[in-house]
């Protein structure tokens, strides 16, 4: 199967899908956007590829008969299904999804938006009203790592005994969360975590 | 099994979980917090239930051997695992799994915090740093329900032929999005699916 990743290579989100793909051994080809220039929001991209203008988009399947799968946590569970990054326990699958949610909806807009409007768009560069969510961005990234921080104070990987996507998840944005004015010293269970996901076998860094 | 939902009734992703368990008869205890008293914030909460302090929370056993699931759509995940709420197709697996991280994403930031600022916490009592958020969450909430107008204008539920949790998950905060000072009359595609999905066979409102 041909695999096509629509991306912004300096995207947390669309290395998920390029770490799930090295992790399993599967091929991705790759196509670049730059959305500070509006790339993903041309008639042609929304047309065709994702309506929502929003990158990644993974495609599955050349030319015609090519699907398109746009939200990154989706397009690594098509990737991984039926692989080991994805427990077949029933508990375990749903406490997965519940740290991948966790990852969308209380760490990314925290942890990524801070290192995408300070590392990218630049602080001189904000609108006031990002100016003004700055302070309570900060603490609720440093809430949602502090909570991680405890989490894996107990066990080694997110769910059960061994790497899953919700490490994949967790891990592209945390991290590169320097970027973005968090300080990866205050979480030494973290620290200790990165470091095993880092030598996953396959495992790809994020600029490459 | 014994389920326990811990919930806010007012929060449409406990909602989430009760219809999910509504449609599949299942039978659901109820614990009720009242968030803005901050009763998911105490000292046994935060130790118990939900470290991260939110509801929902699912419950799964009773006692010593209870387990506990949050996040809404994870909850939803294991309740509907193996039923025809989930598809088994892998596309269309990853697919609904797709339009639920947009609801957490795109849909629940914009469409449903506006209608608790709105109808529950009160204008006056906002803080300046929310106020100063509204009109891009009105924008926000409007491009996410515009996207789903396109998408149900095409096809009669999220994916495929009949409902599955992208259409649960996305009906709890959609149905009561007026609250928010969202036109549900601007969206004749949604509107139309509202009525397909109240039409359920087992269906529970909101409010009861």
């Amino acid at each position: 199967m041909t695999y096509i990743l629509h991306e912004d290579s300096r995207s947390g989100n669309c290395y998920k899908i390029r770490l799930t793909a090295a992790l399993l051994g599967l091929r991705l080809e790759r196509r670049e956007y730059d959305i500070i220039k509006g790339e993903t929001r041309t008639p042609e991209f929304l047309g065709t590829i994702n309506a929502n203008g929003r990158i990644p988009v993974l495609q599955i399947g050349a030319g015609d008969s090519g699907r398109f799968l746009p939200e990154s946590n989706a397009a690594c569970w098509y990737l991984a299904e039926g692989s080991a990054l994805i427990p077949s326990d029933r508990f375990a699958q749903a406490d997965m999804l519940r740290w991948m949610f966790f990852e969308q909806y209380s760490h990314e807009p925290n942890v990524a938006t801070l290192r995408w409007w300070l590392a990218f768009v630049g602080e001189p560069s904000l609108s006031a009203a990002q100016r003004s969510q700055i302070v309570a961005k900060r603490a609720g990234g440093e809430a949602a790592l502090d909570l991680m921080d405890e989490h894996l104070a107990r066990q080694d990987w997110f769910v059960g005994q061994s790497a899953s996507l919700a490490d994949i998840a967790l891990y592209a944005y945390t991290h590169v969360c320097e970027a973005g004015s968090f300080r990866l010293r205050d979480y030494p269970a973290i620290c200790a975590w990165l470091g095993r996901v880092a030598a996953l076998p396959g495992y790809v860094p994020m600029a490459g």
